[in-house]
């Protein structure tokens, strides 16, 4: 692992995969076919791609009881304790409709209002990731969101992972789909005659389901187009190289595209962790994906001070921050641009992934400087509320006529008008 | 203007203007001369686009202080007002971090921070909004971002016009250049010698600014690209008909394609509004710009009960609704979809348009099913804070290192195990 000066400091941003422009017409063409041709287009391409005839695309109840019988209890019990954790920490982000009174009788608020349905992506393929199914659809659930949809490729027995199915259960996930692919996309954002349109799609997918939402967006809202994932850790020599080389690899063997970094004012830290990070990698099963992504993005900034530390994770702005240092807690209000924000050695970056109940679905790419995490707000929308009151207008309608005119919208201030005089 | 059975309700949604292969070839052309140019090329677009040689594009504090003189002090005096208004409502949506602490001694949170920086783009041309410079620059202002820039192409003399300039003054701008199109977004999200780069842009503008908006986004946040203007009012016959054609209007003489809608269980009602819209629209001086729309979009569905009148305004989800009939308040429980909802005949549109205090930019096109009004949300974002306990890593390691297994990330699992090991 590179050890630079902090003047050398290169942005953490990588290139979003856009895909060709082959598959973009791919993309297009099946959104197209699912438009025209519904469940039975959305058949041929699910026998096409997943390679499996489905009669019926729905998980039905004694497909969730045998996935409650095919994995451990202990699992399920860890996914319900994740759950809950999850469930309370969204539930606390919350907000109340609001209606303000004036003296002249007018009301002012905000209507906040939970979408009607949403629709989560869960990829298929060789890895199953429950912890994603908790993490998209619960705070839809917080929300107030009535109906939210699963869908997921299934394998060619027609069958999804049971530890997904467990985690749909748990979320609270009644309706679940076994298709993939823009073909699901597709379905989700215009409905087939199985399966109803919804408002919203979230859920990271391959290129093809990210070309997808991309074309949908406007007609549905999307989620974030994530990029590789990232993580920060600023340490001082309090700190233990072994176990900020470990949290750097967790990063690592995500993709040969995640990148690792560690900015850090002690040149014994930087050593130490190089040499750690080499040393752990060696005996990791992952360790093909975690070198290439250590070799290519992985870098350690030595600065002058934890104040110079503290600009540089600024200005990388990444998706996880861990800051291991003597008085981290004073750092945090230093710190400005950062998906999540691990404060002290217990809070490795997994805890978060999995467990403690903030959202593992973070802004990547630098994007931390202007998104947020998936939260209850990405759920929910408002509407203002205004209730102008009858002494209102007749102290202001002049003035609001007055500006109108000023922009040359004269209907608009013989709106205001008409009403003074028929009065 | 049309009267239909609401068995025949279509979608307001018209296409977008998504702009011709040339105009993004033009725009793509224009951002990448920019990022290489800087300040040269963003000088030789606006001598080519705007007909004016700029040696500076700064406004300065003598154009400032030229503005308010050619300015009635009465219209400073309403803008002033508007923006305490606007100011005021803004402020109740503004919300602390917040933290919760376990009895394990974790503690979790939200930490709310203001953006860095952000671009208005105000549109130039023969007519001046300064209520959009109020509307786009009060939210951010308010959630506390620092550094606030407009951009604005200046007339072929160099000057904004002074309404503008008052406007942006009051509403707390301190850095404005003149400077618009495609090479004003360019250089917001880029930067070049003069003008630093921003992390978000917001604000309307032609085909080109959106195409731009679009290209740049991902790199800096935008706000929506808004599409034509509408408004829903839902009426029974307790509503003056002249009143609610006056407010039709208002909407209509924004453009050809903006959409008017009355919804009515009353056909007297629908009748009365149908003579009133062409009673009124004779006299308009923006009438043929009304006319259009009317002709194109507008529409007055009749339905059988208010109840189907709430469902049919809910399946539009229009970006202004007003509701003017006997029980408006009880109705507001049951409206789900409308950026903004005016309640009661005192509540015409363009109170909302100026003066109010709520924002004008609303989502359009049926987006207001998933999309809020501009809001301080929109300027701020939000870091997960986590900070675990020992205790709490004790208990829940284990688990945390099991459920990365599911998942098959061994790394994650050892980041946590190595803790506990090392303890």
């Amino acid at each position: 692992m590179k050890i630079l000066r902090v003047e050398e400091l290169a942005s953490i941003k990588r290139s979003i995969e856009t895909g060709t422009e082959e598959q973009l017409e791919v993309v297009k063409k099946i959104i197209a076919d699912i438009r025209a041709g519904g469940d039975a287009a959305l058949r041929e391409y699910t026998e096409k791609f997943d390679r499996v005839l489905l009669s019926s695309f729905t998980v039905t109840e004694n497909e969730f009881t045998e996935a409650y019988h095919q994995v451990e209890e202990r699992f399920v019990s860890i996914v319900r304790e994740a759950a809950e954790n999850i469930r309370s920490f969204h539930e606390k982000q919350l907000r109340p409709s609001w209606m303000t009174t004036e003296e002249n009788g007018t009301i002012l608020g905000q209507k906040i209002t939970p979408l009607d349905s949403v629709g989560v992506y869960v990829p298929g393929g060789t890895a199953a990731y429950p912890s994603s199914v908790l993490m998209n659809v619960i705070p839809a659930k917080v929300a107030g969101v009535k109906r939210i949809v699963m869908v997921s490729p299934s394998d060619a027995e027609g069958k999804l992972p049971p530890a997904v199915l467990v985690a749909a259960k748990e979320a609270g996930v009644e309706e679940i789909y076994k298709v993939g692919g823009a073909q699901a996309i597709a379905a989700l954002a215009y409905g087939t005659e199985s399966i109803a349109s919804v408002d919203k799609i979230t859920g990271p997918g391959n290129i093809y389901v990210a070309l997808a939402k991309r074309e949908v967006f406007g007609d549905v809202d999307i989620d974030m187009i994530a990029g590789p994932s990232e993580i920060a850790v600023l340490a001082d020599e309090t700190a233990r190289a072994d176990e900020i080389a470990a949290d750097l690899l967790s990063q690592a063997e995500h993709d040969v595209r995640a990148c690792s970094v560690l900015v850090t004012p002690s040149i014994r830290l930087a050593e130490e962790v190089a040499l750690e990070v080499h040393k752990q990698l060696e005996v990791l099963p992952r360790k093909e994906i975690a070198a290439r992504s250590i070799e290519d993005y992985g870098v350690i900034y030595v600065t002058n001070t934890i104040e110079e530390a503290v600009d540089t994770v600024n200005s990388l702005a990444p998706e996880h921050l861990e800051v291991i240092t003597e008085n981290a807690m004073e750092l945090l209000g230093k710190i400005r641009h950062a998906g999540a924000i691990f404060i002290g050695r217990y809070s490795s970056e997994p805890v978060g992934d999995y467990f403690a109940g903030p959202n593992h679905v973070l802004p990547t790419n630098g994007t931390a400087r202007f998104s947020s995490p998936l939260n209850v707000d990405d759920f929910q929308k408002k509407s203002s509320v205004i209730i102008y009151s009858e002494k209102a207008l007749k102290e202001n309608g002049a003035k609001i006529a007055e500006f109108a005119r000023m922009e040359g919208l004269e209907a608009h201030a013989r709106a205001v008008e008409i009403r003074l005089k028929n009065d």
